[in-house]
């Protein structure tokens, strides 16, 4: 039943809404897949849902194929679950919580982990129920502060979440192996440009994660990616391996030196003519990360980078023991605990933890702040004039750095957005929850879980952040609402009419979906329209054409055109859209 | 890919919980379909989802054919739109409302009609964009006060709503005829007992409307159906025609006699000698619906009755104009506004209308209330002695009347379960929301609307409520999880197991699912759960069967059994499908 545009709920436009800032984001609302209902609320059109169902069916097909079983828990939840787990309050205000007419209070799912242990808990009891996992589609509501980017950063979204459960560790590791293998096979049936990388755990607990990101350079992902290995993480964690110093020159005697206004390590570099990576740069957080509100103590912590670098907030976070990344101390604070104002700083006499990066550890004779307003010292050295709580990784990593597993590699740098995670979450909801089951011998212990997501409606915009030109969308082939647009160029002349229909039938005898523009308008206002919606081939058919028994066929891609013989024109689209679900994403 | 239990998420229990009352929600408990997580807040467990998306599959089959197309629309919904209409407060406590952490006010969507109004005129501009018809299947939220009966008065179920969108009314009836019959196609293809009644348009507004009823013993509803014609409708609404007393009879001279203690038209009959049928009650209420919180004013109306008759309360709003139905008025109230307490009350010398049922008109010489306690009338005659304001049709329908419709037939009495409905809506949103499109002509008028809804979890449960027997649920062929259910007797006996494969894979070969248990269990166990889960065919195949070459076949709602050849099994299998799909339903 082929599709005419003459009988569709479609309306494009030819320019998107002023709050639309990002290409995915203005394309989507041009070409009617969404629509604005309130700040991250959208309605999803009907080609949207095309492709959602089509992403929704791969995700169906090689979850089930793998032994998971989809099940469909609520939206609205009942505070007592998440009060269990002590994340009513953790989860902060991105957590909606309401009180229904009984005064009863509920919270609309953010995330399920709750809910499905409470699920499971009361029927695993045994070993033998074991493994299982249980995952669903559906819609989940975070009360993002700043909705934007349209499905990227939305309020309402469709996520589909799976959970895993198994007798231990090792059998949770391979259930984490078996959807690891999963979203690698779903991605790869997209058709997208994704990168598996190494992620920070985050807030959800766990030990061990990987991040599927799609590289598309309005991501909001920083991710290092090795040139010679499959190595990738995440900035927030991407171990950072630069040619470290390691000064062999002898220890000077520390002295102090006026300095009077340079407070920047760049004002400093240039004043004295020493490199800002020779220098040294002193910076205070408080490791209170405010989970217990009763608990406002500021508990400082200076942290040294080399002059050129930044601080990663996420290893300061990680080696601190956080849940959350700490506060930079204000500048008053800064006065109050080191004795002078930020730019006079440094290490030595302070009565705080110290935190070095490992790339500050082999200098000698640095030049660091004094804790005396307008006042530096140099040649001060560690361990002699200061000690340090830890030396660790602590710097961002940049392009070009050595990949930590290949050791010959070098990093690339790309942008990502995030739209799968693959988690190990151990016992940490079991325990809190009691989800207990029997061992073969007898003893009652905590479930062991794992806990994976993909962003579904996110991931529809952002295949089309990464996958478009000026002039429109370019759908991947996996999830394209469909293969092929057909432009009938003379709608009004039977022959042109008749002949669109009989190639789309044949078409979608093939198992093709073809869309038809049977629209009485200008061919210049068709194929704009048809650049926009972006299906991967385009047959313009009109009466001219058809005089010499040809069609033109036009991969929205490279924009290629052919002239093909009516008659072949089926069979050429269709060789020409498998080359298509052929090509090499990357 | 046939699914074993042994390799399935699937908890069955002996016993239901307390709280499930009707076999249908006991039964969905016991089978592991569903789970409470809160009062009215179920998870679907697999099966559940599996008899859900072949539902949704017929639904989105008949619907797209009709050139009807899906969307999806948020759950969580700007206040601003429903304030548009009025019905942010006029749909009182059921909409659930809340306050986001901006502090801005959303509801829960309980229905859709300002969201796809919103969606529409921003889009349809001119005749030439309609007619359109748009639909979404999608989980919804009312907060039911007292949530019970599982899926059938739930708080979070599943809804399919369409919405059509036409130049007239012309054009919008002929709309409401084409999802009319989209509907009948679904239920009949469901394979359930259904059906189509008149009913009361309710609150939602609009003129025309018909229910789709599952008929159940435990339905909520109760229907009038015509056993001659195809005539049936909602006894909210069915006309009462019985015969109607047309006397004589000469009018005689109004007098009062004394009826101390003779309050009860039952007391009445017995100390006078009459049959109730022969007297003539007196009910008060008034006329406010509660709509306008400001006004609560009591406007009294009085109401009469013959004595055997049941006021039928849908009638009187009606005939009131009303949006609510009306309240009875206190006996406080009764006395203030008659001058006597109930019981002794009747309309002559009232100071209110006066609303007579038909079946009193015709009465001659009837005893009433004086108005005066312990004083009746008698010779009252109309309209000699009272004026009315109306004479109408007020009464309850009962089984016996005759039918409206074709008027030899009479009624019959069946309960119902409420699973669709389709509404002519007009212009009530239209003209709130200003939804206007430009005619042929250039005038600006507003868009006609329909409305029609199915409740898709309802339906499932309402299909179990139908359809069951003492030992579990008996599937309708068109939403089962599966057909076919092989018990494999000795599971650790290889040559049986594979067996069971042999035809299980034949028959998925061939279109059908098939369950293989599995499990090392008694065969007693087995079978109980077999008849618990309810699909339509069971296999056992077990050792000594096949020594013989023979499996044994058990249709699941006869319980007949036959023996069959192995190598039959397939074939007969089909055959008995066959004849389960192509039974009448009635």
């Amino acid at each position: 039943m082929s599709t005419k545009w003459s009988k569709t709920y479609l309306f494009t436009l030819r320019e998107a809404p002023a709050d639309a800032e990002i290409p995915s984001h203005q394309l989507m609302m041009r070409a009617g897949l969404i629509k604005k209902v309130g700040p991250g609320l959208y309605t999803y059109g009907n080609f949207a849902l095309r492709a959602l169902r089509k992403f929704e069916n791969i995700l169906r097909q090689e979850l089930d194929k793998r032994g998971a079983q989809e099940i469909l828990m609520p939206m609205v939840q009942p505070a007592e679950l998440w009060q269990e787990t002590g994340r009513y309050t953790a989860m902060g205000e991105g957590l909606l919580k309401f009180k229904n007419r009984n005064g009863h209070d509920f919270a609309l799912g953010a995330t399920h982990e709750e809910v499905v242990t409470d699920y499971a808990r009361r029927d695993i009891k045994s070993y033998r129920d074991m493994p299982a996992n249980l995952y669903q589609i559906q819609t989940k509501y975070r009360d993002e502060i700043r909705p934007r980017f349209g499905l990227m950063r939305g309020r309402e979204f469709i996520m589909k979440d799976a959970y895993s459960f198994d007798v231990d560790s090792e059998a949770a590791l391979k259930s984490y192996e078996l959807m690891y293998d999963a979203y690698k096979a779903i991605f790869n049936r997209l058709k997208v440009n994704f990168r598996i990388v190494q992620a920070d755990a985050g807030a959800i607990g766990g030990s061990k994660t990987h991040e599927f990101q799609l590289l598309a350079d309005a991501g909001e992902d920083h991710l290092m990616v090795c040139d010679k290995c499959d190595y990738a993480a995440n900035v927030e964690i991407a171990p950072a391996i630069s040619p470290e110093k390691k000064s062999t020159d002898a220890e000077l005697p520390m002295e102090a030196f006026e300095t009077k206004g340079l407070k920047q390590i760049s004002s400093l570099s240039k004043a004295l003519k020493i490199a800002e990576h020779d220098l040294v740069k002193t910076l205070f957080f408080s490791a209170n990360d405010g989970l217990n509100p009763s608990d406002k103590a500021l508990k400082p912590v200076c942290v040294l980078l080399r002059g050129d670098e930044e601080l990663n907030p996420v290893k300061l976070k990680n080696a601190l023991g956080l849940s959350n990344e700490p506060l930079m101390l204000t500048e008053q604070e800064v006065k109050q605990e080191s004795g002078a104002w930020p730019g006079s700083c440094g290490p030595v006499g302070l009565k705080m933890p110290i935190y070095m990066d490992n790339g500050v550890a082999g200098m000698k004779n640095i030049i660091v702040g004094a804790n005396r307003d307008a006042e530096h010292l140099r040649n001060v050295n560690f361990p002699r004039d200061f000690q340090a709580t830890k030396v660790a990784d602590l710097r961002k990593a940049h392009a070009g750095d050595k990949c930590p597993n290949c050791e010959s590699g070098h990093y690339q740098s790309f942008r990502g957005i995030e739209v799968g995670h693959v988690f190990y979450l151990g016992t940490k909801y079991s325990k809190a929850m009691q989800a207990n089951y029997l061992t073969q011998d007898g003893e009652s212990k905590p479930i062991e879980m794992g806990c994976y997501g993909i962003g579904v409606s996110r991931t529809i915009q952002a295949a089309i952040e990464q996958s478009h030109d000026k002039d429109g969308i370019i759908w991947p082939m996996g999830i394209t609402p469909f293969h092929v647009h057909i432009v009938v160029l003379d709608p009004e002349n039977t022959e042109v009419l008749q002949a669109a229909e009989i190639v789309s039938r044949d078409l979608e005898a093939r198992g093709y979906e073809v869309f038809i523009d049977d629209r009485v308008e200008r061919p210049g206002v068709k194929f704009k329209d048809a650049d926009l919606l972006g299906f991967p081939i385009r047959l313009n058919i009109g009466g001219r054409g058809l005089q010499n028994g040809e069609v033109e066929l036009i991969t929205r891609r490279s924009k290629e055109m052919t002239k093909v013989k009516l008659e072949e024109a089926v069979d050429q689209t269709i060789a020409r859209l498998n080359t298509l679900a052929n090509e090499n994403q990357r």
